[in-house]
């Protein structure tokens, strides 16, 4: 292995230099070429996990959220529906609730944090894009609601049946439609698991834009569905740039074929950015056009220890500077977080990093030429040595760092952008809010706070740990996130979407003309509003929430019960 | 200067070695590090050269496409409206028609290539958005026709008048309103000069992500409003990836504020994607928050020529494979374009090419480090040598091909996206039928036919001179093109936009069910439609076209009335 230089050198040149030999230490090295393929094969698969563990404890989530009622203009399943389902789905592809299956249906109704289950008597798990265009106009028809379902990994409870929505699953969608080896374009269905994608483009030297905890699990439709974020935005842009096309069934059944393969294409508004980040309320996405881009021959990653959030920052200018268009991760945690996954993930001696620092960074470069990376990336011999399991656990405390949360205890989890400036002020106020309403501790209500995320996108993860879930948690932190986060211009979704948990929230980061021109749109591609018929009335996708919010949250005086409905998605 | 290795011998790399040893010929290394900030200020101006000519000699509009009828909806201005815009805006913001200063006007009627000449009586240039705001209401209220108008430097006749049309110009509306040097993000008007944005950028280490030949007169609204491609693309992508937030005046002189800086936010549906591209026929674009990347420190360039199409395909294949990140553009001409530019442009004994290949490629790569970039992208001692005029040159002909064109007749401009295999058949194509028909060669209607583009987009530029523009020339072009690029399953529209010249072709690149939806956004958007009135009115601003379509286009059996709609660009 080449060792010429060091990225603490790297790092720590003019202007920073002193600051960042007073405050730097480096922890490890890890300048081994990070193989792709086999980390993830070992990477902690937060998902899968807890798919496999009973979740036949969780509370009904109208049970938790007793607001919510059932508009009653959705009408219930009925034995002839049944049959219609029966007649268009084989056996294998169809689930319902005969009494005696309750175990089947519940990986369906309830989402792997235990925190959201619904009461849905019918999974439907089409193979086709037309059976799913005749099942979703059916509905429509006869006003049956429809919850639309990829891997059911997502964080606020939009993947998952309120009361007895009908699932309709991509499980069985999983079909790769096309790959092009000279311009990279992906075309696939929209159930195929996001590993599953980049492990077929590795055989091609690609690679797929995007990279998340949950890939082993996850949908490319779902991801597509609620804009995910994840490790590589940083370097490759989120999917508003990378999708080139998708096929959509629309909510009255019509099949939207726009799944172009082309890069340019100024002809006419660019619908399908319409449907990412829609979280299903539009549509069910199908198909997905993707362009994906060359594997990197070489990969670096190196872990730092910083004594300040301010040298969190800084490290993070001079990486962006010197490193530029190499960087491909720049991730923080806190020693909370830290400490959290040495406790309940990597115990033993394998575990490379100290907890005594406050803040830790993990800086991952990726390039053509292994040498030139090398010099970009490499640090000097004589420090801590390394093999391929400790690169594996440097990974894992990252990735690891949501299933440590919730092996805890029941998990809050807020997705926020924020400057990056005041980004860690949230944590630590927080904190200090269940401190002073003597509530934290490690015999307490809550048991830990902590934060994690992008740096490079101004995207932090802030979790708070309680005993369960309760409303004297709820109560210090809702609104009060919100209003911090607004009151700094921030999101209080940057990647996890709306859902359930914030369909009502949408005001704290969109204006009111802005909402309003989002129901405009919610209604122009509203089959029974668009038709010009003056009776608006419920359409069967996704209006499930809003009509779920006939109820009131109380602390939440910006709920808007139509944009609500953007709460559904197929992640 | 360091020269360690050969970019003929990295694009040379097996298993093409042999193929691409006997087909490439090097005909020019350009190695020192390209200043961007110099180059510019010497690059090729198309749009301002030609600004500063008469155009009074353009025919009008209306006298060349007889079919195209004034919508009798829109009223006339009257002197009642012209006081209301003599009450919002400074005598130096306005010119009114009085008789006597039509040369005023002109420069707003007009279209550099002089191919549009609209009649427009009245031109606005507000300083601010709240003007831009009020006038936009007045308008919609009053049922007067607008066009926005950025730079004017657009290729399909959408940022000038047809008819009447009160021009709202960008011009005066170019403050850059912030630049976080930590982030990279830019917040501006939208009448900021894209070369102006990028020499601002520059002083703070960061450039724009967007490169065109009209960069020093086109707005970075008009790019936002087209969806501007260049060459940077293959390199940054999309704007729908880089501009973070919009403002916009909508039809009814709302002011839509959704300039965000944040780079990820999942809330709602993700609005600014809907303007970006749509022509200006949804909004006026008045603010762009747009995410910049860090200024390359080193920059090389390099040009090729080659025997055969396929080796351009191979050529790009490989250098994006061993350029990978550092590759920022790839760029071809044929040799018509060459002579085309070495006849009416850089005459003289610095021309580095000689005109006897087929094609030619540019190679640009860029990146964070010097030394590295050099070892990537630098070739042997030995070959010919090159100094900064040299390099100004090379760059040159590529820039200067349009202007080339149009200072050598009447120049028929389609700008496809075509899959790369068939890439340049049409060229040879188009040609074969001026050929068949009798009116290609030196003293005919037709003089050159040439291609040139961006081989990493997929997007080929076919250019047709003509003596003059003539139904003779138009028959044999049209719909010819545009059924040979939807055969291929290409774009009649890669980055131009669809304006007047295309505004009725839009179904050979998009379905009836895209087109329909396009209608329903339009509709929702429409101030008149979207607040339930029975009575579906004209709306003020972009149906101009639409009812101009009033007419016939006989060829085109394709055209969409509304959708057409499509075609007032910003640019």
């Amino acid at each position: 292995m080449k060792t010429s230089q060091s990225l603490l050198q790297l790092v720590c040149r003019a202007p920073y230099k002193r600051t960042f030999l007073r405050n730097f230490k480096l922890i490890t090295f890890n300048i081994q070429r990070r193989n792709y393929a086999s980390l993830e094969n070992e990477t902690v698969k937060t998902a899968e996990i807890h798919k496999n563990e009973s979740s036949k404890a969780v509370n009904y989530t109208t049970d938790i959220y007793t607001h919510l009622k059932r508009n009653p203009n959705f009408k219930e399943l009925s034995p002839d529906d049944i049959k219609f389902f029966q007649s268009i789905l084989s056996p294998s592809e169809l689930i319902v609730d005969n009494g005696n299956n309750q175990d089947d249906l519940i990986p369906y109704n309830t989402d792997w944090m235990k925190k959201y289950r619904g009461k849905s008597k019918l999974v439907a798990k089409p193979k086709t894009v037309a059976q799913i265009s005749k099942l979703v106009e059916y509905c429509n028809v006869k006003k049956l609601a429809i919850v639309p379902q990829g891997g059911n990994t997502g964080l606020v409870g939009g993947s998952v049946p309120v009361f007895d929505e009908i699932v309709i699953s991509t499980n069985n969608l999983n079909r790769i439609r096309s790959f092009d080896p000279i311009s990279g374009t992906l075309v696939c269905d929209s159930g195929c698991i996001l590993e599953a994608l980049d492990n077929y483009l590795a055989e091609q030297g690609y690679m797929i834009p995007l990279d998340l905890g949950a890939k082993g699990s996850c949908h490319i439709g779902g991801n597509v569905a609620t804009n995910a974020g994840g490790i590589r935005l940083l370097r490759y842009g989120s999917l508003h740039g990378t999708v080139l096309g998708l096929e959509v069934v629309l909510p009255d059944g019509t099949i939207l074929d726009n799944l172009s393969t082309l890069r340019k294409d100024n002809t006419g508004y660019d619908i399908k950015h319409l449907f990412i980040g829609s979280e299903g309320t539009l549509g069910i996405i199908t198909g997905v056009s993707i362009l994906t881009p060359k594997r990197p021959k070489s990969v670096n990653v190196a872990v730092f220890c910083l004594n300040s959030f301010q040298n969190v920052q800084e490290a993070f200018i001079i990486s962006k500077g010197e490193l530029s268009e190499i960087l491909s991760a720049f991730e923080f945690w806190d020693i909370n977080a830290l400490k959290l996954v040495k406790n309940h993930l990597v115990q033993g001696a394998n575990f490379p990093l100290d907890d005594k620092y406050p803040f830790y960074v993990l800086v991952e470069t990726s390039g053509s030429n292994k040498d030139h990376n090398e010099e970009k990336g490499v640090v000097k011999d004589g420090v801590v040595a390394q093999d391929n399991t400790q690169i594996q656990n440097l990974w894992a405390i990252r990735e690891g760092i949501p299933e440590a949360g919730s092996k805890s205890g029941s998990v809050y989890k807020y997705d926020l952008s924020i400057p990056v400036p005041v980004f860690y002020n949230i944590v630590e106020e927080t904190s200090n809010r269940f401190k002073d309403a003597g509530i934290f501790g490690k015999d307490k209500l809550v048991t830990d706070v902590f934060g994690f995320g992008h740096i490079g996108d101004g995207n932090l993860h802030l979790n708070i740990v309680a005993k369960s879930y309760s409303p004297e948690v709820a109560k210090l932190t809702e609104p009060y996130v919100y209003e911090w986060t607004e009151k700094h211009k921030g999101s209080i979704s940057a990647e996890h979407g709306l859902g359930l948990m914030k369909a009502g929230c949408i005001g704290y980061s969109k204006s009111q003309k802005m909402i309003n021109m989002m129901k405009q749109i919610k209604q122009s591609i509203d089959p029974i509003v668009s038709i010009g018929s003056k009776t608006i009335q419920t359409p069967a996708i996704e209006k499930r929430v809003a009509d779920a919010y006939i109820g009131t949250v109380k602390f939440i005086d910006k709920r808007l019960p139509v944009i609500t409905g953007a709460i559904t998605p197929v992640l």
